[in-house]
Formats: structure tokens, C-alpha cells, sequence
């Protein structure tokens, strides 16, 4: 394909001439057709670049859960990232996709498209970028998991429950929500449901599986005293979770607009809307760690900023610049009150993920109803909640059954030797800083 | 919008044909508008992905910045690159887009499009694609500053400057050299200065910020001895200083092509002058640093490729790509030799912001007049000099006072003790590496 | 450029009327042009971006190497990396473009467009964008021969050699299968060789040049014992290996479809099959380390996806989904082996460089031939195995030349005592890590 600049010009001009506008001369008929073909252009190129965009989040991920967590298991973080993507992808393509988005008589769930096996070389290549921004998707909610339950889980008991989440748990809330890419569409959508780019859908998935995953493992060891204190297990690498925190911010700007799914002059509102919420979401949690703690907190901050781009997911479409600063603006707050409530509850959660994706995201799709452009009610804040509802009773539920039978089957925590001494050492059998002198304060 | 691949497709054909033409039959009026409607979606695209380029130059510079300091102060940096792109957002939401943008009877000052008030849901979303554009090129601007008062800030003192940048000296300035978006241009512009996407408007207006900052607030302890002698304090991490500069360079695809803020072929000229200004840029630094200290020195060589970048940001759509090697090569030499300059005159830069942004601000915006693909003449050359003296003039004037303002207001610096504890654990109650043992190198 | 939204759309509707349909009443034949107009602006863009992608793929080789090697060698390795992007610009500039896309009379090499010098400002500006494109893959091949030699080259001759091969040794294979730009083919395209994106082209050639400059200077101190063991000697920073490989899983997403050069439908299925071979490549390295270690090892796991890349890189536009599954499984079995294999003949590739980029540059390109959606044949995988041998032979002779030259006139390695020492003091007067105290480990 890399040929002659000359020669591929000439290739764009006869393929207009002769295969797009059908006939040498072009008619109205015929440039309209191929004025159609552009756009349509255009649209898999943003799409295709908004994926790419959102699979540099489980980079991101991967950095602010290791940041946020100990040198001992940073080999482990980056193994259960790499892999909650990789497998995700399969288990994606083999069941999850045809679950979401297959053919659906019911509401409940498609049956069709399983291995992409509706695509045909000679068929429409839509559906193969459809699915490219889909799956980065999937593996969005998979990855949130991961850090509520970091430094403590068995390396083969993640492998599971990331498969679980990614072809079942997720596909199927999602096909209730965002329809069937073929036929009909979802119950919570028929609804009228309103959450465009995923706060429920993608983060509250993902933060309620989470609380679930912590709940049934349990704390760190060390992490609660027996007078009832809470001790902070500082994260190893601050500047490693500030770069994991930009880099999300970055992938958010192909999250959010690229659910457009189409290059139009609508994704510029989501834009600002997305960057108004993050800067908004970081301000106002740095200012309420400030009042709480005495100083500007870093994790808080950083947080603050991922709380305000959960917040403004869901109505990113539908609601002002204005608004998204008022939405962010509450994230930030309600992100460090809600660390501190569910230390209060014990459950240890190392990188804040519930209360950022499953807290956070119940804010957001609330916000998208109540700050909804086009006007709110009493319905369609219901069924906002109604939404949020489903999420919780289905992910929590389906959530905590698959952890009890991972750990009864196979075990889902190591042992706490091996908690002591590391991840890293223990499953995989390495060591990510061999050249650096480890302080004491990892070995506790 | 999720929703499937033919429902959507139907969708495109349907607003073609009816929305799109005004008509079911396409006649050659309603195809031109469907085809300038087309290139508008490119537009938008094209300078969005732009803007997630130069909003990911944020994690550039606080890698860049983190990398050239010491550990003691990572969690700091960190945040005050947070709080600057997070706090600017909302001032140039506020203030900052209006005086830039807004409608200038003067040509000094715009007065209109406060908190995008201009814009409202029927009406054209340009404007926010535009105002997205522009935020994280105001937010590069506080940024530079940061760098060059690091290690030494009180971090309240650097959320009101950064404010101030974003809000006030940025923006003004820059109405007089871009415009105002409503209606006439601003005074530099009129007179014909040429500055494509910054060399001064940017990179000056943060490099004579930064100096005044440097000046008022003073070298860090035991940087130069009594005897006269200057101590290099050495960054504590160069992969991650050299990634940063990866991500700038990344970022800057966005920043100069970008600047055309439409889709069209000049931008192929504007990429590959900046990638050749970056590349020698990068080359006569090492080579410069070769020759005056015996070794190819690392952080010359990274701000090399900095220098090069900011010296081909004026002239990159007016100049030949041989031309931009010549402006990239003499920014690699200069950047060596200014950094040695300040270090004499006992101005403290700990990642040679001034020299970087400053000096070879200066270099670019005059570089882009004397190789003017156009020609060049007395005049062209003189209305750069104008704008190059108006922006120091501009900027280190305010700037000075400013910071002089928060020294006697609030005070600008910590106290000695905080300064050798670290502002990590002072100013943010944090530790950047609990896990690694910290040399002693640190505590001095 | 950042002048009035008013005026800039105005501009727009202007050029179409005027300049773009030469008339202000549009006709079917003016649309036709304005509609061909916009699609080559999408082309411009979606190349340029994929570009932009490729480009950031240097900072995911900076970061894999690093990481996979020592912290007294760090700073040497981002200088490496640097300057065979920087320097390589240049030889890629002034000779390399010319060589492989010139004008060529005999399917050798070309012999025109040295210095860009058909470029003229009134031109095509096609060619800049292509060679921007084009330039990154160069810098690409230099870059992996570097991991291959880490820790033990002495700088100097690392310049040298990154330039001989982005200068000559690269793009006269390139040439051959890639053909001139200008006119004819080379003369593998003639055969109908298959390698879309350099499976061979860049793999290969970087991986075969690793292989003879691994051979060439020998192994590091300490790596293979008298007895003949093979003694692990680990990577300093696992977590910057693995942002690393997920830079260059989001870099691969412009390498592969980037290279159709065209904003189309196409592009769709080369990133889905992208993405599967990159995922399976990932799942089946860490099961094969898993079954031959005891443990799911993090180094192999990772290479394991950037084996699945490189295998999925020829194929990527003909081959389906489900084909790729397979080229990604197979790659990330056989990248194991092949490491292991190379540590046998007692061949010291600290990166696996040889094994990721050379081994699985050829099943790659063999897989291409084998899964060909259009069917296959004796004589299509006769002709991948000519280009295949044809790779080999011309990029093993001139490297191992070159090396060999090199070493007897300039000395391609340190002294022992200075790799000892590490190259980052040695080299560069340097420390890449002052504050952290670094464990006896890196002594030996």
C-alpha cells in the first residue's frame, strides 16, 4: 500500500469516477452517494481513533494502580492489566459482543454474532469498528475491579472473574441499556434511560463488582487495627499514579465524544463538557481533602479528577458546560466522603475504585437526568433510578455469587505469608525494582 | 447512540437526504452544502484530536519537570501540574477566553464571551471546539512556569499565579497577537506579526513569566556556593524526564499542525518542519553539550529537542523543511549556551524552562521571519522584533509585580527548613516513594 | 489561524465556491472535485495521526528497554533512543526516503528525492505527508536492533550504526518490497510479495540487524557462566517496561492501519485483527511461560503481545479475526522458544529483541501467505519465503559488515570496567536515579 503518491491519487480519483459515483459522469445522484461515502470515512476514522483513545485507559489504569499501591505487587498489577485486557478481548469477541449487541428478542439479551461470526469479508465492515470501540469498553469495566481488590488476590482467581465480567456481566447490563446492535432494543433503553457514554453502564459495572470483590476478600492485612483505626498503606510511586490519572484524562476525550460513533459538530460540547467536569472534579476534591485533612492531598486530587470524569459520562451529551461544573464540582466532594465511608465499613478499597466508578457513577446518570438540557421530571429522574437500580441489584448480585464460588472452588486470596512477602515474588516470580533498595515499610 | 449498525447507517443516508440536501432529490446547491458540511465534521475532528494531543502535553511537562527535580518534591509537582491545567481550565472558562477572544473595540482586550456565555444549544458548537483548542494552550503557558520556580514554591502561592497566567497576562497578550474570535484583530496582528501556533505567544509569554518568577523568588539552597560556584542539583528520574519529552514532542503534532484548526493539506508541511526543527534541535544540543563538557549530556540533549520545537512553533506553516532544520539546529546551540547564561547571572532554573521557552521563543518568532517561504524584509524582521518586545514587556512586567505582590501578600517561598525537608511531605503531607530508601543526596 | 470563527467558516464556504468548484454555481462535475478534495483532507489527517502514533511508539521502545535492563545503564538507553529518532530523521531526510521511494530504474533502489528535493512549495504537498509517515517506521527498525545491544555499546558506535541503517540498509529492502513512490515497483512487490505494514520490512530487518550486532559484540559480563549456564540478569523497572508495551499496543494501532494511507472502511478490520493477535499473542506467552516455568513470568507475557503484533503486521489487511486469533496464538508460543532458543547459542539479547522482531517478523509474513482471505497457494508461500531469505541475507551480511567495521575502527564496545561501572556515568557523566539508593545488584 505504500506505493507511488501519484498512483494512489490517482487510485482515490478513479475509485470516485468509476466504483463510488458509478459512471464516468457524475450526476446529483451520484455525488450524493459519494458525499455519504466520506462522511462515512470520517466516521470510522474517529471511531477507530476514540478506540485507540480509550484502550490507552487500561495504560492509564494500569499506572495509577500501581502507583497507588505497594513496590512488592507492581509486577502483579501490570500482569492482571495486561491480561484483563487480553483475555477480555477474547472472551469479548467469543461471547460478550453477542450478548450486548446481538440480535435480542426479549430486552434481556442478544443471541446472535457470537466470534463476530455475523461479518463476512464481503459484508459491511461497520460492525468490526463497532465492535473495536466496544470491546476497549469492556475491558474499561474489568480493569475497574482490579484495584479494589489489588495486593491480596490470587493471580489465577483474577483470570476468572476478569473473563466473568468481560463476557457476561457487563455485556448483558449493557445490552439492557445501549440495545441491540441489529434489532430492538433494551429494556432500560425502551425506557428511556439516558446514560450516553456509560457512568452506569461501564463505571458503576465495574465499581459494583468491585465493592462486591472487596467485600468477599476481605481487608489487607494491616490495613484496619483491632481498636478500629484505619492505616494508610501509602502507594509506592505518586508520580506513576499522576501519569496513570493524565493519561486517563486523556482517553476520556475518546470515551466520551467518540460514543458519538460519528464525526459530527456534537462531540465538541461533550469535549468541554468531559474537561469542565475532570478540572472541576480535581478542584473541588483537592479543596475538600484540604478542609478535612489540613493539606492539599494528592490521591485525593487525583481521584477528584477521575470522580469528575465518571460524573460526567452518563450526561455528557445532554447537559451545559455549566452544568458539567456543577456535576464535577459534586464528584470531587462526594469522591473523598465516600473513601472515608467505606473505610468506616472496612472495606478496603486500595485505589478508591468504588468511589469513583460505582459512587460516582450513580451521580453522574442521576445528573444526566436532573441536568438534562432539554428539561427534567419526576419521570425522567425515576427512571434515572430505576437504571441505577438494575445496575446495582444485577452487578452486586451476579458479583458477589461469582466471588463465593471462586473462593470456595478455588480460592480467591493467597495466603498471608505470601501477602507479606509480595505478589510478585509469589505468582510470578520476579521482582519489578531488583536494582533499587526496598524500605522496610513494604515488608509489614 | 450505541444503537445498530444499520439503524445508524439508515440514520446518516435519511439526514443526507432529507436534514442535509433540504430536499429527497440532491440537486448541485444541496450536494455543495452536504460536502462543505462534511469538511466542517473534519474540521472539528481534525482540531479536537488536536487539542487531546496538547492536552497530553500536561503529563509531558510534569514528567519533564518531576524527572529534572528531586524526589523530595515529586507529590508537589505533580500537583501544582493538576491544579494548573484543572484551576486554568476554569479561569479561561471564566475570564481568560473572553479578553482573548471575546469583541475588541480596542484591539487590546476582548469583553465579550465570559464563561462562554456566548454560546448557547442552537447555536454554533465552533465555538466550543475552538474554546477547547485554546484552553490547553492557556494551560501550557502556566505550565512552563512551574518548572523554573520548582523545589521552592509555597503551593499556594502557585495556584494564584497560575490563575493570574491563565486568566489575565496569557490571554491578553494573546488577543493582541490572535485576535479577537467575534470581530477585528488585535493590534500585533494588524501590523502583520507572524506566529503561527506560538513561539512568543506561548512559549515567551511562559518563559519571561517563569524568569520574573525565578528572579523574585531566588536559587535553591546550595545551588551556587558562596565562591561563586554552581552546584548541579540532578534530576532523580531521566526515564521519566525522556519520557516526558516523548509525550511533548507527541504532543506538539497537535500543538503546530493543529493550529490550522482545519483539516487540509498544509498540515502535512507543518508536521514534518516540526518533526526536522525537534530532531536537530536534539542534535546540536548533544553534540553542544559534547563539545563544552567532553559528554553527550542527557538533560541537553532532551531539552535539545524541546528548543527545536519551540523554535519551529512560529514558523512552522511559513517555512521551508530545510529551513527548519537550520531553526532547529541554532535552537539545539542556543539552548546549551542559555542555560550556562543564567547560571551565571545566579538565576535559579531547575529544568531550564527560560531557556527552552524564552530564549528560543525569541529565536522561533524571529527565525519565522527571516526564512519566510514568502521573502523577507526590514519590516517583516521589524514587526517581529515589536512583538517579541512587546511580549517581554507585557509579560515580565506584570509578572514581576504579580509575583512580588504574593512575596509581600502571602509569601511566594517556604521557609529553609521546609525547602531541605522537601515540599512533599511539608506542603502536600505525602511521600512520592515510601517503598524505596532514599539516598542522602536528597536531604541537603 | 486562530482568527474568527465567522470568518474561518466563511473561508471555508469561499474556497468551495471559488477556488474548490472554480465557479460559484456548483455543478456536478465541481462537486465531484470538492467531494474527492475532502476525502484526500481525511487522508491527510487519518495518515498523519497513524503517523503521530508510530512516532510515540519510540517512547514505548525507550520504556520496554529500560525497563528490561539496568538502572546504571538508563540514561544511556533514553540517549539511544533519542538520537536514532533524531538522527535518523536526518539520514532518513537527506538519503533513506530517496533510496526506498525515489525514482528506480532497476526495482533496487531509487535514485531521486534526496533532501525532499522534490518538493517544491507549490507542489503535491502528498509527499511530505508520505514521508512523515514514512520516516517514523524507519526510526522504527533502527530503534529494536538497540535492545538487542543494550548495556554494552559504546554510544558512539550506537550513532553510527543507527544511522547506516535508516540511511541504507532499511530502505533499500524497503524498496524492494515496497516499491518507488515515483514510478514502477520494487522488485519483491513485483512477485507479489504480501507484507502490508513490515512484518518483514521493519521487523525483520530491525530484528536480522539485532541478531548480527548481539553476535558481534558478544554477550554482557555475567550473563551465560563457564558452566554454561544462562544467569537472569532482571529489568530495573517492570512498570516502565510494561507502559511501554502498551505505548507500542496504541502506537501498532497507526503502524497497521495507518498504513493504508486512505481514511476508508478498510481500516476497520485491520485494527480488530490489530488488537486479537496483539491479545492472544499476550494469553498464549504467558501460558507457555506458565507451563515451562511454573509461574506466568511478566517479561514473557509482555514480549508475548508485542510477538503478536509483529506476527499480525503483513497479514493485517488480509487475513480475518479469526486468522489473527491464530497468527497472535502461534507468536506468543513461539516467542518464548525463540528466547530461549537464542540463550542456548549462548546469544545475549537483554529485550528478546531477536526473538519478538526477527523470529516473528517471519511467521508473520510466512502466516500472511498461509491465511490469505483470497486463498493460497505453493507459489504465494513460495514467494513470502523468497522475501523472507531475500530479508535475511541482504540485512544479516550488511549489518554484521557494518558491526564488524565499526568495531575494528571505532571500537563498538566498552571496556569491562566501564560496563561494570554502567554506561550512564561512563558515557554520559550521569545518574539516571541520585536519590534512591541502588541495591549491590546493579554492581556485579
Amino acid at each position: 500500500m505504500k506505493k507511488s503518491v501519484i498512483l494512489s491519487l490517482l487510485f482515490i480519483i478513479l475509485s470516485f469516477s468509476t466504483g463510488w459515483a458509478g459512471d464516468e459522469t457524475p450526476t446529483p445522484i451520484s455525488n450524493k452517494e459519494a458525499i455519504e461515502l466520506v462522511q462515512t470515512h470520517a466516521n470510522y476514522v474517529w471511531t477507530l481513533v476514540a478506540a485507540i483513545l480509550v484502550f490507552f485507559m487500561q495504560a492509564g489504569f494500569a499506572m495509577v494502580e500501581a502507583g497507588f499501591t505497594r513496590a512488592k505487587n507492581a509486577i502483579n498489577i501490570m500482569m492482571k492489566n495486561l491480561m484483563d485486557f487480553s483475555l477480555g478481548s477474547l472472551a469479548y469477541w467469543a461471547v460478550g459482543f453477542g450478548l450486548m449487541f446481538g440480535v435480542s428478542k426479549t430486552g434481556w439479551f442478544g443471541t446472535s454474532g457470537f466470534f463476530l461470526s455475523d461479518f463476512s469479508p464481503d459484508g459491511d465492515p461497520w460492525v468490526l469498528a463497532f465492535w473495536m470501540f466496544q470491546v476497549v469498553f469492556a475491558a474499561t469495566a474489568a480493569t475497574i475491579v482490579s484495584g479494589a481488590m489489588a495486593e491480596r488476590t490470587k493471580f489465577t482467581a483474577y483470570l476468572m472473574y476478569s473473563i466473568v465480567v468481560s463476557a457476561l456481566i457487563y455485556p448483558i447490563f449493557g445490552s439492557w441499556a445501549w440495545g441491540s446492535l441489529f434489532n430492538g432494543n433494551g429494556w432500560l433503553e425502551g425506557l428511556g434511560f439516558i446514560d450516553f457514554a456509560g457512568s452506569t453502564v461501564v463505571h458503576s459495572v465495574g465499581g459494583w463488582a468491585a465493592l462486591a470483590g472487596a467485600i468477599v476478600i476481605g481487608p489487607r492485612i494491616g490495613k484496619y487495627t483491632k481498636e478500629g483505626g484505619v492505616k494508610a498503606i501509602m502507594g509506592h510511586n505518586i508520580p506513576l499514579a499522576a501519569l496513570g490519572v493524565f493519561i486517563l484524562w486523556v482517553g476520556w476525550f475518546g470515551f466520551n465524544p467518540g460514543s458519538t460513533t460519528t464525526a459530527d459538530k456534537s462531540i465538541a460540547m461533550i469535549f468541554v463538557n468531559t474537561n469542565l467536569a475532570a478540572a472541576t472534579g480535581a478542584v473541588f476534591a483537592m479543596l475538600t481533602s484540604w478542609v478535612k485533612f489540613g493539606k492539599p492531598e494528592v490521591g485525593m486530587s487525583l481521584n477528584g479528577a477521575l470522580a469528575g470524569l465518571v460524573g460526567i459520562t452518563a450526561g455528557c451529551a445532554n447537559v451545559s458546560p455549566t452544568s458539567s461544573i456543577i456535576i464535577g464540582g459534586v464528584a470531587g466532594v462526594l469522591v473523598v466522603f465516600s473513601v472515608l465511608f467505606f473505610d468506616k465499613l472496612k472495606i478496603d478499597d486500595p485505589v478508591g475504585a468504588i468511589s469513583v466508578h460505582g459512587v460516582n457513577g450513580v451521580w453522574g446518570t442521576l445528573a444526566a437526568g436532573i441536568f438534562n438540557m432539554g428539561g427534567t421530571s419526576a419521570k425522567i429522574i425515576g427512571i434515572q433510578l430505576v437504571g441505577i437500580g438494575a445496575c446495582f441489584v444485577w452487578t452486586f448480585t451476579l458479583a458477589f455469587i461469582m466471588f463465593k464460588a471462586i473462593d470456595i472452588l478455588f480460592g480467591l486470596r493467597v495466603t498471608p505469608e505470601e501477602e507479606i512477602q509480595g505478589l510478585d515474588f509469589v505468582e510470578h516470580g520476579g521482582n519489578a525494582y531488583p536494582d533499587f533498595e526496598i524500605s522496610t515499610y513494604t515488608q509489614q
